[in-house]
């Protein structure tokens, strides 16, 4: 498998198993809806644990524009490739977010309320505030990027099982840190399935809430760039 | 262990513990009626786990029909093995069930709900549908496969606790595609639990609902085929 | 370590964290009082992992008198070891319980229902029979000791990281085939801490519950003696 | 890194993860609002998981001063250093707890109910009595540096995934032994954090509860030294 078709994949993977969690509990009629919040982060945990599993020889799974971003500062991944694996992971991201939709569509149907059905492709804050919302997305990614770093090195020996203290550490911030925003963390996961959202003729949907979306775009990066520069200085420092 | 009696056990173990789960939440007067959905979904996680542990250095732990022939469509896995596979994992999952009627007998008999009792058994689609519930078995079932394909590669080395990965795919698959029909995605985990479940003196007990049984085996045999055929075409690719 | 201290430490933390997680869970004014199953099934299964990780490498922590009487009927543990390994084991069992109600000892006061009292100590069916609690019993311990049996080939090479696999298996036991009697699988976990019960000086504490104390020993052998001479035959066969 | 640059960097994310969990299961309009147990005692086990993975290999990842002094008590750490890691380990979790507070700020803004804010922060009884809090604080804190000193020596060889089993400890310590004062373990998850909560401008906030802080300082020591003590004696009976 190519790089970009295995972040295409991993991140479809990671986006189809997380936003079929959530569309599991919130939507109208389902097996799983008004389950316990458990439910949601285990949902995103082994989404990422499937999606890196399957990416992890082919591409280093990145699935995050972030996390390549933050790669390239540290001077662990070439600025040029970049772009490329930011597009496999956009389209990954929606793609995942697609078929989701194909597989709940009846519920998307039954579900009256609107909100809802924007929640199963993308995040909203509980309180909406731009500074508080955009550093929460920033907190939550700095400790997700950097934990990422700090697990790189002597992950060495893990191999494929790497995958699961990566899950593990996204099982966490989704218990600890998604409270208030819902735990973006990644444009990917956000600004992709929002697209989607907004293209697909979901009965009774409402607007795609285009005035939040940059948030857990900016955020991120910010928080992201900024765990990837004090990691930089740490090891440096070291 | 010859593979046919590993497929046999690790399917009866399969089905045991994930019916099990089921009979479990549902039926009445048990120690975990209504317990939140994680239940049912790591009770099928583990299931899975035990099941693929026991058998995978005897038979490669298929455990389903579907995964026999996806396999044997990519070349993997010799057809004439086919037959005999299939009917040790249907013969497995048929007796999986009949012991998880044996453990709980009194409390299918104190159990008045005759939906429940046969949902412990087979699965059944929240909203009826042919081209809908077929999609979705569909789609999960593709997702299974292509993701056990992508698996087996760098797996290599991980031994027997390869079954951890699979199982923690089938908790996110129950977590995210498990909404709209329950994710079968085996007709023996489905098709054989279902004919137990027209045979057995169950008191009170519904039709098997036979209008609705080839859904959970042709849904999954076009899914798995699929992904099989996708896998083999990014091989070849390759 | 001695094996015997071995099998009494892990033992005792096996039953300490499993009737722990119950008190938790069932008495007043606790912080997870009337919390899910879930919280339940993790507790013995953690249980499992910490008492197996810990006695593992000195005992071979059998940890119940059924595995020890298993592995003596399979030729793989000395006949004459097995009563110095079940009194270390009843009397881990029995110490572990103690502390529990050491830990406990306000909850245990503001409990007004003497049968929760009783139920953090030891199982009790949920509908009382003896030929249906018996049967149930020993087919959970006979999933236990024949998938213990099946584990313990390939497990080679697993090292200290051998616990996991068992803690799985008893999670999932707990969640499929708990639901009659409460999956006590082992004197040890059973007899011993209710004998404790009937020593302890418990405020408002209901008598033992002794007519249906021999199930949960009874049972088991019954279970666990069975999946031995099956696994037996099988490996004859092979 | 640094071994105390690498205990108040685990430290901080021990604390940063589990007071978080307690914040979005606790406070006002959070998504994870009223969630079930298993998302507190699986955010806390996580936390020590991501912390232990991270420091592992820097500073052995105590991460808790009752660890610290256990292991001098032991033998196994040099006196001379306790110091410096015990000032690392305060300042890390008092750090890891500011940034739970920034993270949720508008939260603890909306939550009307003083007692929840601080319990974000710092644990309480549920029933309060010096002797019984004492002596709960004690056992939970033997049972973790006990296991702890067990898991040790066949720990050889898991390398970094030697964080699993102490976060799978944890995950059975909160479950089993938390129902009474909330498992705090150690100082620097608690002492810490609650001095943090003393200097904080959080709207509407009560005292932070000075009468009881000293006892999950004094009782974990209590416990965790006399885990060592014995570990000693059983070793040197060996």
């Amino acid at each position: 498998m190519s790089p970009l078709l295995a972040e295409f994949i991993g991140t479809a993977a990671l986006v189809l198993l997380g936003d079929g969690a959530v569309a599991n509990v919130l939507l109208a009629r389902t097996k799983g809806r008004g389950s316990d919040l458990i439910v949601i982060v285990f949902g995103w945990a082994v989404a990422v644990f499937v999606g890196v599993f399957i990416a992890a020889s082919y591409s280093g799974a990145h699935l995050n524009p972030v996390v390549s971003v933050a790669l390239a500062l540290t001077g662990k991944f070439d600025w040029a490739r970049v772009p490329g694996y930011v597009a496999a992971q956009m389209a990954g991201g929606a793609f995942g977010a697609f078929i989701v939709w194909l597989a709940y569509r009846q519920h998307f149907a039954a579900e009256e309320n609107a909100d809802l059905k924007l929640a199963v492709f993308c995040t909203g804050p509980a309180i909406r505030s731009v500074p508080h919302n955009l550093l929460t997305e920033a907190i939550a990614t700095f400790a997700l990027v950097f934990a990422v770093l700090c697990m790189a090195s002597p992950q060495v020996g893990l191999g494929a099982m790497g995958a699961l203290p990566v899950a593990l550490l996204v099982l966490g911030l989704g218990i600890s840190l998604g409270g208030p925003t819902g735990y973006a963390m990644s444009p990917a996961r956000d600004l992709g399935p929002r697209l989607v959202h907004a293209l697909l003729p979901i009965p009774g949907k409402r607007d795609s809430d285009w005035g939040y979306s940059w948030i857990p775009v900016v955020g991120p990066l910010l928080g992201g760039g900024g765990a990837a520069l004090v990691y930089q200085m740490a090891a440096v420092a070291k």
